[in-house]
C-alpha cells in the first residue's frame, strides 16, 4: 500500500482515497515515491507502460487505456518570427482521448481504483474532468458519478453524459460540494478522484517525462502551464523533480503557473509575497476551466513554485482571448481560453524583458477549443454571404 | 510533375489541380504512383516522413505539420464480449490535430500546394474539412478560403473561422458550388483541395499503412469505414493495394463502406448491382458528415469495392445513434454519428451471420463527437438535480 506525504508538514500517512488531505495542515497529500531503480521502457506501446517504474501501480491493464499521452510537441515557428521570441514549443495535450490533459490522471487513478477493489468512481467538474472520468470508467467497466455545478451548459452535460455516468446537477457552494463528495464516497464506496487526487497527480508526471524525451533528453528553460486547482502543475513539477533525483537533469526548468486575472488567487498571493492564498472574491473570467476561486492545491503550488524558482502570472481575458486567436490563426492550434493563458504569459514575459534571448519555453496546451466554441466572440470572426451564382464576383472583390 | 490517372478509362493525364477529374468519364483522377523501391522509415518522427516513399512529395517541410496521424488502434474488448464479436479494433482518427481524418489529407495537399507555388488554398465543407484546411493553411502561412452551405450552424462557422480563413456562406446547390470552386480557383490562383483531391487521397493511404503496422504487419479481414464523397475509402484501398504490390500482403482486406440509409447513393447502387450510382433524392440523416447525395468519388468507390470483394452497407439513423452511444458507454470513445455507422454495420454483419468467428475487423472512427454534441438526443441522457445539502440523501436513493 502506498504511503502519502504532506510536503508542508513533512509527515507521512497511510493511503485513504476518501481523505487525500493532510490531517494537520489540510494541504493535498502526494504519493511518496519508493526509492528504487527506475528507467523508461521506450520499447513499450502505452505511456503508462513506458513510465511504469515511476508510477505507483502494481499492475497495468492495457484494456483500461484509451491510449492517452504521447502527445505532440510542436515548434511555434510562426509566432516566434512574429514576436521575436526565443525557441517556443507547444505540448499539445488536446490530443488526448477526451481532448484534455485530464486523461493522463484518469488512467492512473482508474487503475488504482480497480486494484483497490472499487466498482464505482466519481468526480466534480464542469468540463474536462467530467468527460475524462466518465470515459475511463466506461472503458474499465466501472460505474461513475459526476457532480456538476448548476450553471453547467446542457452541451457540456451531454458531452459527459454520453459515456453513461450518473450525473447530478448540484446547487450550492463548490467548496462544500468538494468536501461532501469525499463523505459520500466514503459512505457509498465510490472513489472520488477529484482535481488534486494523488494518483491523478502521478499521471501528470508523464507529461514532464515526455517533454524531457522530446527535447532530446534536456529540460526547457521554462515550462508554462495554466493553473486551476493545482494538481496538473504539481504533477509536472514532481515529474521533473524525479528526473533530477535520478540524475537525468542538472537543474530544473522554471515553472510558470498562469491564471486568469479575473480568478487568480494563487498569482495574487505570489505577487504579494504571501505564504498562503485567500479565496478569490467574485471570480469572473472566460477561462472557465481554470476559474477556481479556492484551489485545493493552491498553497502547495505556491510553495513548489517558490522553491523551484518559478513564478505565478495573471493575464487578462483580453490578453488570453487574443492569444487564443494567435495560436489558431498563426499556428493552426485551436485551444480553449484556459490553455491560451500560457501564450499570453509568454508574450508578457517577453514584453517585460524577462525572457532570455536563448531561453527555450514549452507551453502546455491543456484542452481543446472544440469544447468551448461558445466562448469565442462571434464579432471577432467575419464571414461573407453569397448566392452560388454571385460567388465569382464576390471572390474577385474580396480576395 | 505527377501524372494523374483515371482508373475507369485507364488513361493518364498531366496534373491540373483545378480540374482533377477525367475529361472523358468525369471520375476523380488519382496519382499514378511511380514505380520505385519504397520502404517505411520507422525511425522518423512524423507520419508523412515515415511514409515519404509512398507519397508524391518532392520535399517535406516538417514546419507545415501539426503532427497528424500515428493515431491509436484500440481493441474494443467490452463490445466484443457484449455482442460475441470476433476481434474488433477501432482506429481512432479523432486524435488528429483538428479531430478528424481530414488532417492526413490536408498535410499532403498543403505541402503540394506550396511546392506548386500556391499562396492560397480553399475548400468546400460544412464541418471537418473546413477546420482542417483552415488550420493547415494557418500553419503553412497560406491564405485560405472556405465555402460553407447556408444552413451551417454558427458554431461550426466559428470552429473553422478561428483559424482566420476567408469564409463565405453560400446559398444554392452544393454540386454547382463544387464545380464553381474549381473555376474560381483557376481564375484566382487558389488551389481548391476538395474532398476527392488526388493529394488528399494520397494522405489517407497512411491510415492503411498504420493499420498494417499496428496489426503486426498483417491486414485485418475487414476494414469498415464511413463513405461520403469517397476520397477517404479510395485512399485506404489504394494504400492496401500498394502494400500488396510491394509484397507485404498476400491478400487485401475486405473493404466495407458504410452510408446512412437516409443518404446512401453508393450503397443503394451496390445493393441493386448498378454500375453507377444516381443522385440520392431528399437526403435526410443525422450523420451530416457523410450526407452527400451526389458523391464525386461514388462510381470509383463502387468499382474499387467490387474489384476487391468488399461491400457497401447502409444503416439507419436509429442504428447509428445506438452505435454512437455504445462506443461511448462501453468503450469510452465519443465519435460523431457518421463514424458510428461503422459499428452499426459490424453489428449488422454479425446479426446476419456474415462475420466469420475469427475474422478481425478494424473500424475507422473518422471524427470526434465533440463537433456534433448538438446531434445527441437530450432525452437519451438523464441527469438528476439536487441542492448540495440534499446530495447524500439523493445519492443513497439513486446509487
Amino acid at each position: 500500500m502506498e504511503r502519502l506525504g504532506c510536503l508542508v508538514c513533512r509527515k507521512e500517512f497511510d493511503l485513504n482515497v476518501h481523505s487525500p488531505f493532510c490531517p494537520e495542515c489540510a494541504e493535498p497529500l502526494i504519493v511518496v515515491s519508493k526509492k528504487k531503480v527506475r528507467k523508461f521502457h521506450l520499447d513499450r506501446n502505452l505511456a503508462v507502460e513506458v513510465f511504469e517504474d515511476y508510477l505507483p501501480l502494481d499492475k497495468i491493464d492495457p484494456h483500461f487505456s484509451l491510449q492517452e499521452g504521447d502527445t505532440p510537441i510542436i515548434e511555434l515557428h510562426r509566432l516566434r518570427k512574429d514576436f521575436g521570441l526565443p525557441p517556443t514549443f507547444a505540448k499539445n495535450e488536446c490530443l488526448n482521448p477526451t481532448a484534455s490533459f485530464k486523461d493522463r490522471g484518469s488512467v492512473v487513478a482508474v487503475q488504482k481504483a480497480v486494484s483497490l477493489g472499487f466498482k464505482s468512481i466519481g468526480t466534480i467538474s464542469t468540463g474536462n474532468m467530467a468527460g475524462s472520468t466518465a470515459a475511463y470508467a466506461a472503458k474499465a467497466g466501472l460505474k461513475s458519478v459526476i457532480f456538476v455545478k448548476e450553471d453547467t451548459t446542457n452541451e457540456k452535460i451531454m458531452a459527459a453524459g454520453v459515456y453513461g455516468p450518473v450525473l447530478v446537477k448540484v446547487r450550492g457552494d463548490y467548496g462544500v460540494l468538494f468536501r461532501a463528495s469525499f463523505e459520500i464516497g466514503r459512505r457509498q464506496g465510490i472513489y472520488f478522484m477529484n482535481s488534486v487526487d494523488p494518483f491523478r497527480i502521478e499521471g501528470y508526471k508523464a507529461t514532464a517525462f515526455e517533454i524531457f524525451l522530446q527535447m532530446e533528453s534536456r529540460a526547457p528553460d521554462y515550462v508554462i502551464v495554466p493553473v486551476s486547482a493545482g494538481g496538473h502543475i504539481i504533477g509536472l513539477i514532481k515529474g521533473f523533480l524525479e528526473l533530477k533525483e535520478d540524475g537525468y537533469l542538472p537543474h530544473l526548468p522554471a515553472f510558470i503557473g498562469v491564471q486568469a486575472k479575473g480568478c487568480s488567487p494563487i498569482a495574487r498571493a505570489f505577487e504579494r509575497k504571501k505564504p498562503t492564498f485567500s479565496r478569490f472574491p467574485n471570480p469572473r473570467t472566460v477561462a472557465h476551466a481554470i476559474s477556481n476561486p479556492n484551489p485545493p492545491g493552491g498553497n502547495l503550488v505556491l510553495k513548489l513554485i517558490r522553491e523551484t524558482g518559478g513564478a505565478m502570472i495573471a493575464v487578462s481575458d483580453a490578453e488570453l482571448l487574443k492569444a487564443q486567436r494567435l495560436l489558431a490563426d498563426r499556428e493552426g492550434l485551436f485551444c480553449d481560453p484556459a490553455s491560451a493563458t500560457v501564450l499570453a504569459a509568454l508574450l508578457k514575459l517577453k514584453k517585460g524583458g524577462k525572457l532570455g534571448p536563448r531561453s527555450t519555453s514549452v507551453l502546455v496546451i491543456t484542452g481543446s477549443g472544440l469544447k468551448t466554441v461558445e466562448d469565442l466572440s462571434s464579432d471577432s470572426i467575419d464571414y461573407h454571404e453569397a448566392a452560388v451564382g454571385d460567388l465569382e464576383t464576390l471572390m474577385a472583390d474580396i480576395f
